[in-house]
């Protein structure tokens, strides 16, 4: 049976129900769950001060879970960056650990590459969120929870999705996925934290942000030189922002090709990942090829099996 | 009389009255006021396409008249950061234009520190928003208007302010000044329009940002080594985000207090400048003296009629 940790790395938890209702789940799906001790603390508005939260990770990251699940995210994580001892954070991925998360965990996955570039952590579900919801509330997303089993397994070797037009029809790409919050990413430019990827596949989603706010982050990465130095950009969800009369028409699109008209790097849409139900588990730091057919991509990479496998052949 | 144009660099104006306002109340306090040919042009959310601004910016750069007035923010300016012709900007100011304006100007104004070291424009008010507002809806603020006509004058040297406290009585400092809003500032890092002042004054405010957005932009910046390498920071106003059940008590203060905790430059509070009615005029790129004595903070420089005698001075 796999060993699977709660922590809350960022914002704190609001109704201990909703924990719950997830790590019963949890069990339920086979995972032997563990909670953290300060799963439900609180200062302000986050789970514990920043001395408590960084001592969870560390207190994990020495206990080594096969999988280490964020309850949620919020923010919180870019006030430890500095602190945090990524040799400790390594040493649990080399011995098996699959931390997962997504939103504010991408300064945690994307700090990892800036300090121990070749590990890669899980973009994913949030316990709460994904796996917390009352059924009155839509209960659990079936795609989400079996991509989540895969990739917990070490089976998961690919996600596919359906573009909205073939404009990339035949495209083959191979780099580092990595990106993930476009507000948490940019959140790290310029700081230690920021992993300097070239040649990568850089997956970006975003809530709430209305698209000129997207839009200006996007232009930013591109003036920053780091769309450029990408093999693909991938798109996933940018919902939530409010519309404004001042828009007259201006939205998410009109944002895209803004950015498509000031690069040769190819900027697909569609991945089904962000602050959605439906969301695919990915291997971010891991190095992952992208085919194109049609309208139809697919992201895969090698699995933990064929890893072991490979490493097997090695072996002998 | 000094010749002052209004041109729209960013957002579109939804309502030409306030454009007519203001344009009449500028002429009644004695400026030969021109209206760009596009201030009141429209494309999606912008005042026209991105050509169309950045012409109307080139064509005010060339004609250089005394004052340079945006009409209001929004967003727009990073979309033309890279195809701005420094050169003709720097030549306008050569020439004696100032620039006037705040919110998306922040991009236009630490642009040109980070193309043409020594230059300076003006944060200060917005035509539309600080020249054009109805008296029914509070008409100009005195104090705004009254520290403009001096700064457009050349006679301005300093503005005073009190601080909170007297946490920083003797405080002393002399630096390039340098900054605006926050969000804007922060969307230039990792860019080549990043302005890398060392030793500066960085003044900062913001509007409708929750405080934990404030304070993950002030981390990064201190992430950065920015914060460090200043000789001080200046905050303004960072007002009209809603609160959220989640804080429990957290907000600006905190954020201000998580930046304190990280950095021994002296970070002040309580400079009037943001997207509040009473805001003065400050010589973004200028060298600039901060004294503080108690609680009163003034940010002195050499008034263009100080520096036109110093001239004098030289020559003979």
């Amino acid at each position: 049976m796999s060993s699977l940790t709660l922590f809350t790395p960022a914002g704190a938890i609001a109704k201990a129900e909703n924990l719950k209702r997830a790590a019963k789940r949890l069990a339920q799906l086979g995972f032997e769950v563990g909670i953290d001790a300060d799963a439900l603390a609180r200062h302000q508005r986050f789970a514990g001060d920043d001395a408590t939260r960084l001592a969870a990770l560390h207190r994990i990251a020495d206990a080594a879970p096969s999988v280490a699940l964020a309850t949620r995210g919020g923010y919180g994580l870019t006030r430890l960056l500095d602190q945090i001892d990524w040799e400790r954070i390594a040493h649990s991925i080399e011995h098996g650990t699959r931390w997962v998360g997504y939103s504010d965990l991408t300064a945690l996955q994307n700090g990892l590459i800036a300090h121990k570039k070749g590990l890669a952590m899980w973009s994913g579900p949030l316990a709460c969120d994904d796996f917390g919801r009352s059924e009155a509330d839509g209960g659990v997303d079936e795609v989400t929870r079996d991509c989540f089993l895969e990739a917990m397994s070490g089976a998961l070797e690919a996600v596919g999705f359906r573009a909205p037009t073939a404009d990339f029809d035949g495209l083959e790409a191979r780099g580092r996925l990595w990106g993930g919050n476009l507000t948490v990413l940019c959140s790290l430019l310029g700081t230690p934290h920021w992993p300097k990827v070239k040649g990568g596949l850089l997956f970006l989603e975003d809530i709430n942000e209305h698209p000129y706010r997207v839009e200006r982050m996007l232009l930013q990465l591109q003036q920053a030189g780091v769309i450029d130095a990408q093999a693909a950009v991938l798109l996933g969800d940018f919902s939530g922002a409010a519309k404004s009369p001042l828009d007259r028409g201006y939205g998410i699109k009109d944002a895209v090709a803004a950015l498509r008209s000031r690069t040769q790097t190819p900027v697909l849409t569609g991945l089904p990942f962000g602050h959605v139900r439906t969301k695919v588990c990915l291997p971010v730091g891991a190095t992952v090829d992208l085919y194109v057919q049609g309208r139809e991509a697919i992201l895969g990479w090698q699995s933990d099996a064929r890893l072991a496998h490979a490493h097997d052949h090695h072996h002998h």
